[in-house]
């Protein structure tokens, strides 16, 4: 067997099928004379957007509900996943009859563009050149992801969000909707997240992409053309990154010291720990599904993010005057995105004078704690829009 | 410039003459007829011992002063680095005068086994081969670095030592030390340290490995045959150490979110923000004063430690009998090894009905602290040191 095969023979719960599964993305092209101005000067264009929807728009189209993603999420929100074969990432948040109900509202969720499963990024084609972009794609900002995923309504004929929500970056991209098209927004629910990267945060982002552009086999990011791919570095790229994602209480309470099938150490450095062999499984099953120039720039548009820096260093600021209804929520052993940083954001929308409820919900599970089965987590969910909902008479 | 030379301009606090100093490493070397009894079952031979030592054995030998380095630290403890032209790594705190006092104490410091300063290691010549054992060289544990420490006493001929301190995987020796040789030490400081690794600490160190070994100059650990070297996996490696090294709350006073000299972001994947050029820097000169090899080895040793699983799970059982005086610490801001695992000790020294001072000392600065100037660290271990001397009757 080799590594990969034993790591998944070890851990049955992750290795899911890994067959072609068919794609339910949809597709639109924006071409040259409909740019995406970009934060850095770029006029970027022609522009593909990949998205997923689920549910039907309502004839007054007023229950669309946008879903952003975290950094190496996609738009696969509530359906199976095209390269891995597993559940939506959030099929636990949205579908039938479920806090984010699709039987009530229609659903929408784009891939960012930077990113690899279908909309523009830096594996998309240049047209200039024939080639892939490689580091020729320019680097976009969560402003940017937000200005191309408006153009997307605006072709969906969309012309208000009842609910834009998300976690971890994805509460990025929904602070950023409501601060750039506050009228467009009737409630936002920012999960986990920040109003900006922290220097700990951009270290361990920046720690990720020297790993990756350590890796001979990226070749300047030119790995496309050349028939390789960094595998390495963006593995290692993400066993970082995961141990981030994760408290250490969970760690010590799933794994603790634990050795792997055999009895005792083996004075090796083999993965003697159930831990390391866990992370490798994470390094190794991520490169399947995840490019690695994506990875620095979705990374990036991440530790560029500064909400207040737009609005002249305040963050009430972006949200003055706004009829946006709030919810802010919070894990208690989320380092990475610590409650400290989602009380700022209450904070800053209280001294806005805007409507907010902010939840710290109790966890031993960390930052992955939105992406996993909490009950307090739906129950806010399903109450906040249910009461959004009545106001706006979404039936 | 080079990127080494950039970025030792931007860091001139950090940047130390790189020069050729005189080495004051003594040596011992113990042939085939006294091997190393390694927990792997090895016996070790030939074994080679680099230190230092500072101040004078009284003749009563009843002042010597062991003094155990961590992860990345050698014997220089106070005295001038051979390669990298710094001040000893713990100086602040040992010298004539200060808390460790050489005017008063014989200070003793070996570089640990598997290290790379001038004790055996994977960078030692296999006297089998003629080649440099690379991963030929066996694993070894804490107990087998105090061990070997045990010998170079014993060659010293010093029966009893006064003190035993460390702090991070010093302080796992002196823990060791305490528990394996209770007759050979009066009194033992446990700084910043822990009787187990967590999962979230092995996590970490198998990222780190994992760094270096995806590097293709790693060549399976016969790089310095191949005349060449990991680099890249070894700065990646200590990058990510590093981060576990400092609190968010320092970074964030540090560094935060400032940019480089530039006035603005670049839109590239240049080193925009200070934190980022910091860790880059910090990755770059590592790797001219560390090897490879060895950070396996020692972060291997740490992960193995678990000072109770050797005594049938009980950490009270090590203790047991002690006659030992003990001194713990820990910092506030230590994530990577916090107050509850010095907690831990303390609790097992109670239990143990030993005699323990425990001390929780407030500082922003993390796990780094350990190395740094804080006046109550200082203050402690001068008070701890001067009461146990008046006991020995240590002049």
């Amino acid at each position: 067997m080799s590594e990969g095969e034993q790591l998944r023979a070890s851990f049955p719960e992750l290795a899911r099928k890994q067959a072609d599964q068919p794609d339910d993305s949809l597709i639109v092209d924006f071409g040259p004379e409909r740019p995406l101005h970009l934060d850095s000067g770029v006029d970027f264009a022609p522009l593909r957007i990949a998205y997923t929807t689920a549910g039907t728009l309502n004839a007054a189209r007023s229950n669309a509900v946008l879903v952003c993603h975290a950094l190496t999420g996609d738009q696969h929100v509530a359906s199976i996943h095209p390269v891995t074969g597993r559940a939506g990432w959030w099929d636990t948040l949205v579908g039938p009859g479920k806090p984010i109900d699709t039987e009530r509202f229609f659903v929408i969720c784009p891939n960012v563009i930077g990113s690899c499963m279908g909309s523009s990024g830096p594996a998309s084609t240049n047209p200039a050149t024939g080639r892939p972009y490689g580091l020729d794609f320019p680097v976009v900002t969560i402003a940017d992801m937000v200005r191309a995923q408006a153009m997307l309504l605006d072709h969906l004929g969309i012309e208000s969000l009842f609910a834009v929500l998300g976690g971890s970056m994805g509460g990025m991209l929904v602070l950023q909707w409501a601060a750039s098209y506050p009228e467009r927004v009737f409630s936002a629910l920012c999960i986990a997240s920040a109003a900006r990267h922290t220097a700990q945060n951009i270290a361990f982002n920046e720690v990720g992409r020297q790993a990756i552009m350590a890796d001979p086999d990226w070749r300047g990011g030119r790995y496309i053309e050349a028939g390789t791919r960094p595998a390495k570095g963006l593995s290692v790229a993400r066993m970082a990154a995961h141990i981030t994602y994760l408290s250490e209480d969970a760690l010590q309470r799933k794994f603790g010291r634990n050795l792997q099938d055999r009895a005792a150490r083996t004075f090796t450095f083999d993965a003697d720990f159930q831990i390391e062999s866990y992370l490798r499984y994470q390094g190794l099953s991520f490169v399947e599904r995840f490019d690695a120039n994506s990875y620095l720039y979705v990374t990036r548009a991440m530790d560029y993010f500064d909400l207040a820096a737009e609005y002249g260093g305040s963050l009430a600021t972006a949200f003055k005057g706004t009829h946006t209804r709030f919810c802010v929520a919070s894990f208690t052993s989320d380092w990475l995105f610590p409650t400290s940083a989602s009380r700022q954001i209450m904070h800053a929308l209280n001294a806005a004078g805007a409507r907010v409820s902010f939840v710290e919900i109790e966890t031993d599970k960390g930052h992955d704690a939105f992406l996993l089965d909490i009950p307090e987590l739906f129950e806010m969910v399903r109450g906040f829009v249910g009461a959004a909902a009545r106001e706006r008479g979404v039936a």
